[in-house]
């Protein structure tokens, strides 16, 4: 075999930024510089494949040692120096580089090469003693932790006693003698500690080193890190040698890095920083403080020339911003570094448009190079990143968004405080259908119990404030209007923040950003909007809602849940008198009060999307859901009893609570909910179906073009379909015969069930439309309680891999996916008009989008936030379908 | 058009039993005895057609009076009689005859034919005033009535009246004179109601009665009968028009009913009763009591052996039981009926097998006769057929049997009351684990509320006890130990009764009936096994259920639920402890208590399994299950709270509280239970396998050969089930290598999530076996909380015909029945090997039975008294795949 090892120089590399698999991204990108012309160290890599052959033998394949020498030979012809010699020293340093830039995880040794022997030489050569045995000390320094394991401190010691010694403050402080005498003990230190010497002979510390750094792909550090990160452990690491340049040998030498953009705003300039005279350590160390790149243009401006042309010669053919590193000895440029810079969601718009204004890309590649799920950073107010954060404890991120305010535990006391012109975060052990008035006015809801399905969190997320749901370790006393926390008490009024796309509790206040839509980001928008063909819908449950949609780039409603608006602080008690009712005729006096409600809200709703789909889902959650706490009530009955002193009250409190025993159930999530309710209390759905056309009535009348479709949850099969159409139908015939216009809607239905996907056939004969309710669709697919799992187990799931994505924020491609697909085959086939979409909240998450663009559905719905994600994502998926045709074109 | 007509008599008939379709079965069924040579009374069938086409066309075929008319006279010249004539008068029926028997839900007119006329004719003929008045002012009464719509009681009070002028009590004292006063009395009363005279013209009235029969399959009765029994409306009625015999024209005539062997026991006997000189309508009527067949042999003996004749031949022409009526008019016997006999369960076994020792039938025939379902009356006790009872209420049949017993209100009073000599019923609101020393003593359990899945329900079906649950209509004040249900009050020591087959629960004591397994049951099940293909497993617990399993025939276990040893009293402690332990170490020491139990467990059921399979299920519900009861325990601590006494105790319970809070979950069902648990706490799942493999390993040691099978509830993933492999085996080898002997055994799964069965392909490489168990298969893909939905909304969707059944009774072929299938065929791709079979009770329900079979399970398993069901089932499916497969290839 052959071909372990590849060399680079300027012009003359035999890798290639290609090749990133077998040279890993640092080697890559460096033969990919040398073969632009770019000047760099030369060097050459040992390749990945050697890192697996030794994790699987625990030995090097036989020529490698051969390989290594012929290289090294070359590195010297290129330098005109020779290694380990006297005579113009070559040194070297011994890097990793995976496939993918783990930063710090594995190890790196610097300066090899350096004997006593050769020490003198490059004192004599540099004329610097304290710059060689600087080099000298810190490779014995590195040798020894890095290769030989002597903990790094007892160097530190050392230098600290000496440093004592000499009464000096500073490393930059000892002199060359200084360092020499460091040198020397350095040396014993290491015989100390290790009974043998340091290596003299040079070829000895390179293999050592190139040793040590592939074994430090098996350090603890890094095997944690790729299984946060996900790195497959068969990809192993390359090693990197390198001649070393100097960018501390006096003033016409440097080092730096910088960014051919600017990473936090996008904007098109050289960005960055340097110091005169320093070794890259010395800019990580943060002792000087390094210069922007302005003052370089003055101080060095023929390097700084060179400086931007190499950069911009990068940008252009890698077609992307450069995140580079570079180093100047004696006033000649290295380039050490280069690679595709990290940016944030606006910088990534910003750069994207303008190279697309520039030609240097397309628009489709500009589509391509922005992370959809990075946006969500714009489009929510989020925390200064400035800001110094002392957090108290984490929950679930329930509801996206940051706020800060003073603490309330009740919703009137929260009303009180808004009133008094505070921002307020209400917090409570969980929330209830009464606090809603509460939760509208608080600036965000933190709950110490339930999960991102809890109450707090649908209806937090509903209005777009920021929620934390379930931290567990706050300590909620509502009497006494405290809670507790990691050793803190807050009181009423005390400041708290919450993070709720992180999910942190923090301290005090905090200052946080108002999120900004660019006209860069409007512009990607619509690109993305030309190429996707998938539709992308909101969940929109308010007129705000709606129109905060619509400019979002919703091309309707794909979700409206009318039990949101039950909610609301005029409306709870006729729901609970409905629901508590004796009999039809109270049940319906009690809707009879509902209906111009629910009219009124479906004429706004109905009113922004004009000219767009409105799905209206009719009722679905239990009845209970919409009734006073049965715990509560229980405590307050049992209290009641035993005071013995309001027998009146009691009887009253009593009788709710035999009433809502009954409602009760053991499995609420599977229980009389849907349509379901639908079908055994019809004047519920009646009513809603009535105010929903008589809205569609009266805008029709007004010559408002309205396009509702009334959707029916929860069904099992195409009777309870056919059911429900045939009084949907009968309501719409009434309206407009009462109202004496004519106009056209849409009946269809969810599949959430995997009985439903499974008989889509029969259902589609019944429905004009389905729409996926994948939330409900993964927690019957999983047998997962979505409260539950993630409280309990999902977590620990994740961890030991048995689940690759928690699959209520990633929908679950093997499983429900399936039945996505089966059910879309199978409604298809019986009904070719059939409209099919999902919502729920896989529907704003790009994997999940694409998944959906790849088996064809009509749309995806997700809350207003959450479209431009949507959109973006759409358009890649419309692009990599296009790709993958392409390329099966070119076979 | 023509054909609506089918003429019948004696060796002459155009229909047959095959026309049961076009003629109803009482046309069919005339015209086959007809075709035999059966002396029948001549007569004819308008078809069901004609029904049909009435009912859609609100008009008859134009030909149909012609070919009345023709028929008509025919039966004249069979009879040697003319219709409406003076001389020799025919008289006939209108009766209906639906495909299958309707028993009085149609109308029936008798006597056409009379009129004033004919009445003299008559009586000249019969030289009977008295018989010839009464026929008439019947046809009068029957046709004012059924055809007319007039009120039957105004009839009844005329002759009441004319009691009471003549001084008599009972219409047979009634004289021919009195009875043609009442004739005429009926004709004033049907103008005075009606306008229009009783019609003189016999055609006349015989085109009448033919339309009011016809017209009665739509009345009220008849279609909710069909409703219930599920009919179908398009069936239609046949109408038959047959000549009138009479059974009281003095002692040589006579009318009686019998079988051709007891219904009740079987017995090859004819079983029977008559009644000389009285019509049918005398014998329902009660007031002379019909005499047995022996006593008709001693009077009749010429009679009598023409019926044993005529009854044989018809036994052997159907080849089974028949169900016959006849008349004898003035020493003639005429036929009037035979149909298939319906028997007990018993009965059906002893026929069966008597008619294959006698060649009618063979051993495949035999077992198609018996309804599988109805071999659950053999197994269980009983109610007395003959016990008059007083029902108080209904519940679900949450567990079969019938009990009988003194009502306890509390487990320890049970125990007492028993230990007294008492049978004891439990009554309670709702049991929890805490009772179950009590339910193991009592006859029979009786809850107010929970379904049919309740602890009672699961406990009682496991312990083989007859159990009612979810009996709303009582309300139980265990404090005051007392419940109320209909208006009674019933207080601790008063009797009462279960039944558990349907629910009722029934006032006062009752007596029972032991369930007794015949010879020819053994004989009958025998021949089952031989044909059967599909294998029967039982779900057995102990090593008793174990036992009773393998006399009902199972061959092995398919189920064993090693949680349910846990419920055990002296078990229960250990369980808590665990489930409250603080950390490990305290878990570990509750565990250690608990394997040596465990153990024991499994040796007593792997024995008494000795050489048949056992599949052990490791835990699987949620723990929260073992913990005393939520809401009980949180009013304790608030009346502990506001009492302020015992300090200690309030601290103890509201930290026993705060543990059960913890564990709460909002859907248990869907929550953290089954391997979740296994993965996330492995010590519970180490120290069961622990224990089953010490069980094995011991017995192995003895020589005895056991087949353990591991079984992994609950797997979403393969990943799941990959890593609890792994650990199963470790402990395994352990076990081996400790015991120093080396055993056989299998790791498998639960397939009850839609997720599993839709990536079986991946699982079936983790798993030696698959077993679905279709309940929590059935509520997941249904998305119905079994509990929550047979009480809440399952009855009325059974009602509304969304549902043809209680999928949890009846697997649901087309969504559950799905997913087993593509579950089974992917696993069997990717693991030849595999074996699958089903749990859950729907392995003792025959048509989810046939179903496995048909899709080519190797087993099912169901709980030990349902194993003949099972078992018969399979064999029956077996023979109707043969019969398919041989009409295929026929064709």
């Amino acid at each position: 075999m052959g071909g372990y090892v590849y060399f680079f120089a300027q012009n003359r590399a035999e890798g290639s930024a290609k090749k990133r698999n077998l040279l890993g991204g640092k080697g890559a990108n460096l033969a990919e510089m040398a073969n632009l012309g770019v000047r760099i160290p030369p060097g050459f890599t040992i390749s990945t494949e050697v890192c697996r052959y030794y994790t699987a033998k625990h030995e090097y394949p036989d020529d490698l040692e051969e390989q290594i020498k012929e290289n090294l030979k070359k590195v010297e012809q290129a330098t005109n120096r020779r290694f380990g010699s006297r005579q113009r020293p070559l040194l070297v340093s011994v890097r990793s580089g995976a496939r993918i830039s783990m930063p710090g995880m594995m190890d790196t040794v610097l300066n090899l090469g350096l004997n006593d022997a050769s020490a003198e030489g490059l004192i004599q050569e540099t004329n610097n003693l304290r710059f060689t045995y600087d080099a000298y000390r810190r490779l014995i320094q590195m040798f020894g932790s890095v290769v030989l394991g002597i903990p790094g401190e007892k160097f530190e010691e050392l230098i600290e006693k000496k440093k004592e010694a000499k009464g000096v403050q500073n490393d930059i402080e000892l002199t060359g003698e200084d360092l020499k005498e460091l040198t020397d003990e350095f040396k014993e230190l290491t015989e100390k500690e290790k009974g043998i010497e340091f290596p003299q002979d040079s070829s000895e510390q390179l293999r050592m080193a190139i040793d040590a750094v592939f074994a430090s792909w098996n350090n603890k550090r890094a095997i944690s890190y790729r299984k946060i990160n996900k790195i497959p452990e068969h990809w192993g690491t390359a090693v990197n040698v390198q001649t070393m340049v100097f960018g501390n040998m006096g003033d016409s030498s440097g080092t730096g890095v910088g960014f051919t953009r600017d990473p936090a705003t996008g904007e098109k300039e050289l960005y960055g920083e340097y110091l005169i005279n320093a070794q890259g350590e010395d800019v990580v160390a943060g002792i000087r403080t390094p210069q922007p790149f302005s003052t370089l243009k003055e101080k060095m401006p023929a390097i700084y020339a060179e400086l931007v042309d190499i950069t911009e010669k990068l940008e252009r053919h890698y077609r992307d911003v450069q995140d580079f590193e570079f180093t100047i000895e004696k006033g000649i440029l290295f380039m050490l570094q280069t690679r595709t810079g990290k940016r944030t969601a606006q910088a990534a718009i910003k750069i994207a448009s303008d190279m697309v204004e520039d030609g240097l890309i397309d628009k489709k590649e500009a589509l391509m190079r922005i992370d959809p799920a990075q946006l969500e950073q714009l489009l929510h107010r989020r925390i200064d990143p400035q800001a110094k954060l002392e957090v108290l404890a984490s929950g679930l991120p329930a509801s996206p968004g940051a706020a800060t305010g003073v603490v309330a535990f009740t919703a009137d006391r929260a009303v009180e405080l808004v009133e008094q012109g505070k921002k307020v975060i209400l917090v409570r052990t969980e929330t209830s259908p009464e606090d809603i008035h509460g939760m509208a006015v608080a600036e965000g809801i933190l709950t110490a119990r339930g999960g991102r399905t809890s109450h707090a969190a649908v209806v937090a997320r509903g209005m777009g404030k920021c929620c934390v749901a379930g931290c567990g370790a706050i300590k909620v006393n509502e009497k006494e209007k405290e809670f507790k926390v990691d050793g803190f008490m807050f009181k009423e009024g005390d400041f708290i923040s919450l993070d709720g796309n992180t999910g942190r509790v923090i301290k005090g206040k905090i200052s946080t950003l108002k999120p900004q839509l660019s006209a860069e980001f409007a512009e990607l928008m619509k690109w993305a909007d030309e190429i996707k063909t998938l539709g992308v819908r909101a969940n929109a449950d308010t007129p705000g809602d709606a129109r905060l949609a619509r400019e979002m780039g919703a091309e309707g409603v794909g979700l409206c849940r009318t039990e949101h608006m039950f909610f609301g602080e005029e409306r709870l008690p006729y729901v609970q008198q409905m629901i508590l009712a004796e009999n039809k005729e109270e049940r319906k006096k009690a809707l009879e009060k509902l209906e111009p409600m629910q009219k009124d809200d479906f004429k706004g709703i109905l009113k922004e999307m004009e000219g767009l789909p409105v799905i209206i889902r009719l009722l679905d959650p239990p009845l209970h859901e919409f009734l006073p706490n049965y715990e509560d009530l229980l405590v307050e009955v049992i209290e009641l009893r035993m005071e013995k002193t309001d027998q009146k009250q009691l009887r009253e409190k009593e009788s709710l609570l035999e009433k809502i025993v009954a409602l009760r159930e053991i499995n609420p999530m599977l229980g009389h909910r849907g349509c379901r309710l639908g079908i055994t209390f019809p004047e519920v759905y009646n009513m809603q179906t009535r105010a929903v056309f008589e809205a569609v009535a009266e805008l029709t009348a007004e010559k408002r073009s309205v396009e509702p479709e009334i959707m029916i949850p929860l069904v099992i099969n195409e009777k309870e379909l056919a059911i429900l159409r045939k009084e949907t139908v009968r309501i719409a015939e009434e309206v407009m015969k009462e109202k004496k216009v004519r106009f056209e809607y849409k009946i269809g239905t969810m599949i959430e069930l995997p009985r439903a996907a499974l008989c889509a056939d029969k259902i589609a004969q019944q429905a004009d439309f389905f729409s996926y309710g994948t939330n409900d669709l993964t927690q019957t697919t999983f047998g997962f309680s979505r409260d539950d799992a993630e409280a309990k187990f999902i977590p620990i799931y994740l961890e030991d891999k048995i689940l690759t994505d928690n699959p209520f924020e990633i929908l679950d491609q093997d499983g429900v996916g399936q039945l996505i697909e089966i059910g879309t085959q199978r409604g298809r086939k019986s009904n070719k008009n059939l409209e099919v979409g999902i919502c729920g909240e896989h529907g704003g998450e790009p994997s999940s989008v694409k998944f959906c663009h790849r088996i064809g559905l009509d749309y995806v719905s997700c809350s207003p936030y959450r479209i431009p994600i949507a959109r973006l994502a759409a358009a890649q998926a419309k692009l990599e379908e296009d790709m993958v045709q392409e390329e099966a074109r070119g076979r």
